[in-house]
């Protein structure tokens, strides 16, 4: 047997060492366009801002030690131009000798990855403004940094590795601005949880520009001028553009395969292409996503990995896995903050026409009683008909990825919020509570589904109509910190000593710093006959988050 | 309606709690004959070892704000003493002025928790002999090592609270040495993960004294004698007893309440003892364990917690939520470390004959070249006919509660080893690598269930016939570091070179440090005819923790 791979990072390389695993006599040949295989692009954005100091670190494998552990034939600065189907053959291009030569195959395996976008924006190919997606990008943003000492950044995009370059940029010093066309930063998470990481990152001094998108750049005195669709123009040294890749999907068309609805390489539950003899995986492949049942592509390194084992297992043993599907599971650092979110996000369930409830909870990271609990914040959003977990994004500091892993769980196993309120956590006071965030997300969604509690949100608070009640059940001197308009004070603890005070006709919207005493005030009312109570999701914290970050936008 | 409850804390104090928020009407009176509610039994160590330095922070509620809060007749420092379940009344007396009466109840629930055990040793009653449980029980061993200014602590029991203890005492500065009888630490763990801890426990300065008993404790000018069953004599100032506890169970007795085999109070899934308007949770009943389908007790406040709330739903609401039983989700920090374990331990499996195979695998718990990842060890054992899950420990640093959690998920879920392969977790350098130590250790195990890889155990190295071939195949300079007697070293990497020097025809044990490496060289070996070739589970680091522990032990 003859296999060939193209690419040699993530997907590729996962494929190809489990391939010589299952079947130690094949002939194994891996292409890579690049100078590097097995380097750690997740790394990069850290090696720049020197958090990781050895550039030597970022390779899991180096093209020698892989060959002789392997016995891979590993061909690299190799670009395979194109793919003849029909006869089972590649044709490569050595691009340090510029030798063109073919390979027959009898599999071969796709994993190509994805290019960064690069608009036509005007001035774009000025000095300075550069895309990071493997090591020679990173050299390259490294020396100019070195050689040119900038000390202002423009981060163009504000998703997972723009977040990443600010960071990296502002812990070398640099000045670090962030522009997003969107009004909020990271795309897959929904409003309220980005505000909080918004308003951490303002905290830090990371300038945020939001809403607008850049139009054009120019170059004047070697300073970057970086020209906003909202009028404003800013001033750097080096701009990094991280808004977003497509899948790299030249070869696939070459050889005329299948693309998909959201124009990534079509593969069947075997990760086939629709030609028997291809297989494709990682960044560059489409696949159904198992909540919205819509084609989507999964730009991260966990599953490309996977989907590279489940390859090699379906290529040598017969079509027998059957890989699952991604909820994109992802997460990332934001200073000392981390946030993340799994499943599909409440604006993308909207725009899927998928009903759902969204709650937000905020608990400690452990015990209270223990020294260094922080808090974090929990979104779900779940379907009312069944309580099918939809989704659940985090912001917080220590212990967001494990909710966010508890949580992806049940959603992959298509759980519900019953499974919130079961999960048998490990508790010792350093790790959790004795009820740990994820029972509270559930409890609290449970009260919800069985109508014990009714529930408003962050964006509601301005609808109240003037005829109802808003009453801020926090102890006064929470209170006379700052409250939202109109609202009277009844701390929790003297409610039922002044139900008097309350009208039984008037709609009653409660709120309090968490939720939780204003839904134990919610319970005192509907119990006491007043009908129309809802407490506000999320409690002014979160109101507060997204009010502030809402104003500086309509600003 | 009217509630009565005994015993406010975990239990108890959740289920009053819950019971108000359900039923604002009724008259709910939650006893406690010790002098504080709601407080945190699993911080008393911490506060012992001045880790929480404030003893108010024990306390998540006290009596006068619990009853502001929830409207509940809080009685402290009163003791019932016994139950009528044919008239529905419980006798009371208040310990502060001896005043006895009684008071009916519609439901009543059972919230007594477990005693520690307090053997009748020789010289037990002897003064700064102490057990552990509750607040007063904090109170006197603080005062006693402040007047004291105690120096030498016995802890005698090695389970979650002794370690706990042995630490806090080391972190006062004292010298403590712990007295277990078992062959090992952690009794719920199996012996290579409770190896490993030893080994640090060791390395931190504990002296552990394993395989013995107490038999006797005198005390000699102001010192404790403390004479083991091995014949050996230790001093102490102070000894802290933390042999285990027993469901509080004579109330229960004294209602004619049916027990369980293990005897703890037996309830159905309802939570429902054997008188209908008795209820009872938490440390003081059993219920089914889902692995072993064995009647068993746990004794951990989450548990506790969950089960106060479903009691309380089903007093409400009519029996409707099930109680699906624990698997023992428990963790512990001992010193820099974090050990944990859930579901069924091997021995445990064993004694229960449930056939099971174990795999053990070493993985970083993040991205080898993000600063600071740390090794963590995972062990888990599951069904070789179908890859059930039957449970999961871990022992390591960062990231050890994470792993635990999940795997934990799974166990519970019923989930198999294919569900480890494909869990999606989030993946960025701060949290993970791409795969996720839990996909680790579902590949080993898919590979031992596909028969692609033959695994030998730490325990069965001495077993190896003479006319077997030892090989270990990591490099040479870790090979002089320290290697198994009759080792010979292949380097994996030099193996495809060197298969002449190894006969077919006999069996090959093959290590490295961790079980990567082996199991490359494993594959290797398998499709190059050699037939029986078997690969050292958790490599030389195993070996060698669980060596050196079982030298200790011998001598
Ligand atoms: C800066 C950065 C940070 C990231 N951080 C994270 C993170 O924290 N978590 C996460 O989950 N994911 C992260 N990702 C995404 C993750 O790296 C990708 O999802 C993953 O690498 C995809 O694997 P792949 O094999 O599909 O593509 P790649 O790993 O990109 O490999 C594709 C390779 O194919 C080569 N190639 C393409 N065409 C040809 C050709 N014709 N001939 C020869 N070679 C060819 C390319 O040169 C490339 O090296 C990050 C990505 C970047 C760039
Ligand atoms: C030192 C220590 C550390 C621990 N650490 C952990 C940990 O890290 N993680 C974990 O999960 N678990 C831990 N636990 C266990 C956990 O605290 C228990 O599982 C949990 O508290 C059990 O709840 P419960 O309501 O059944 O009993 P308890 O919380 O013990 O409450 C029972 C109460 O009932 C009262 N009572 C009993 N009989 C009567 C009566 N006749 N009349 C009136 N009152 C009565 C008692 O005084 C007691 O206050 C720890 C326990 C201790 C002691
Ligand atoms: C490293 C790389 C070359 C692939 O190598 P790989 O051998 O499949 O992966 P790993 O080194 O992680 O080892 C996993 C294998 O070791 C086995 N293994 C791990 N620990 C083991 C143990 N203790 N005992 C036995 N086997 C073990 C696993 O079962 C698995 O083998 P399998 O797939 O045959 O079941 C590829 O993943 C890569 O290039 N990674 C870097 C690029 C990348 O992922 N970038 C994006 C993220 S930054
Ligand atoms: C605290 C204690 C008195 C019980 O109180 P509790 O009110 O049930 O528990 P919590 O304060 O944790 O609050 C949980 C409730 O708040 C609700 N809640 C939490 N956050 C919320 C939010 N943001 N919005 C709305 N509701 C929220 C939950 O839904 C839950 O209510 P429910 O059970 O009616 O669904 C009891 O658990 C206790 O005594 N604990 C200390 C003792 C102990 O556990 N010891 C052992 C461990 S150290």
């Amino acid at each position: 047997m003859k296999y060939i791979i193209i690419g040699a990072v993530a997907g590729g390389a996962s494929t190809a060492a489990r391939l010589r695993r299952l079947d130690e006599h094949a002939e194994i040949i891996i292409f890579e366009r690049g100078a590097y295989i097995s380097y750690a692009n997740c790394g990069l954005p850290y090696y720049i801002g020197n958090v990781i100091t050895e550039r030597n670190k970022l390779f899991v494998q180096t093209a020698a030690a892989f060959n002789t552990r392997f016995n891979i034939d590993v061909r690299v600065r190799t670009e395979v131009i194109s793919i003849d189907a029909e006869h089972k053959t590649i044709t490569a291009t050595n691009l340090e000798t510029g030798e063109t030569y073919r390979e027959v195959y009898d599999k071969l395996v796709l994993s190509p990855g994805a290019e960064p976008l690069r608009p036509p924006i005007p001035g774009i190919n000025n000095e300075g403004i550069f895309t990071l997606r493997n090591v020679t990008d990173t050299d390259t943003i490294k020396k100019f940094v070195t050689t040119t000492k900038a000390k202002k950044a423009i981060v163009v995009g504000a998703g997972f590795i723009g977040l990443e370059m600010a960071e990296n940029f502002h812990h070398l010093g640099m000045d670090v601005s962030v522009v997003e066309m969107g009004n909020q930063i990271l795309a897959p998470v929904d409003y309220p949880i980005a505000a909080i990481v918004q308003q951490h990152m303002r905290s830090k001094g990371i300038y945020l520009h939001l809403n607008t998108a850049v139009t054009g750049f120019s170059k004047e005195n070697d300073i970057l001028k970086v020209t906003l669709k909202n009028g404003n123009q800013l001033e750097a040294d080096i701009v990094i553009l991280s808004i977003g890749v497509r899948p790299d999907t030249k070869l696939a068309v070459s050889a005329n395969l299948t693309l998909g609805p959201a124009n990534g390489i079509w593969v069947n539950e075997f990760m086939q292409t629709s030609n028997k003899d291809i297989y494709a995986v990682g960044d560059a492949i489409e696949f159904t996503n198992p909540i919205t049942q819509q084609s989507m592509i999964t730009y991260l390194a966990g599953p490309a990995n996977k989907q590279g084992r489940i390859c090699a297992n379906n290529i040598v043993l017969g079509n027998k896995q059957s890989y699952k599907g991604a909820i994109n599971n992802a997460i990332v650092k934001v200073f000392d903050m981390t946030v993340g979110t799994a499943g599909t996000a409440a604006k993308h369930l909207a725009a899927a026409n998928i009903p759902y409830v969204v709650s937000t909870t905020h608990n400690g990271s452990h015990a209270g009683y223990y020294p260094n609990a922080k808090q974090m914040s929990i979104q779900i959003a779940f379907s009312p008909a069944d309580g099918r977990l939809y989704s659940a994004q985090i912001a917080g500091y220590e212990g967001v990825d494990k909710r966010l892993d508890i949580l992806a769980g049940i959603i992959k196993n298509n759980g519900t919020i019953e499974d919130l309120m079961e999960f048998e956590h490990a508790y010792a006071p350093p790790y959790s509570s004795a009820k740990d965030p994820v029972n509270m997300a559930g409890f609290v969604a449970d009260n919800i589904m069985q109508k014990r509690l009714s529930v408003f949100y962050w964006n509601e608070t301005t609808n109240i109509p003037p005829t109802a009640l808003l009453i801020d059940v926090r102890r006064p001197d929470e209170f006379e910190k700052g409250n939202i308009q109109h609202a009277i004070n009844i701390p929790v603890d003297e409610l039922r000593n002044r139900l008097n005070e309350i009208p039984t006709n008037t709609p009653i919207y409660i709120y309090c710093e968490a939720g939780l005493r204003g839904y134990l005030a919610h319970r005192i009312l509907k119990q006491n006959g007043f009908n129309e109570v809802f407490n506000l999701s999320g409690g002014y914290y979160l109101w507060q988050s997204c009010t502030a970050e809402q104003q500086l936008l309509d600003m």
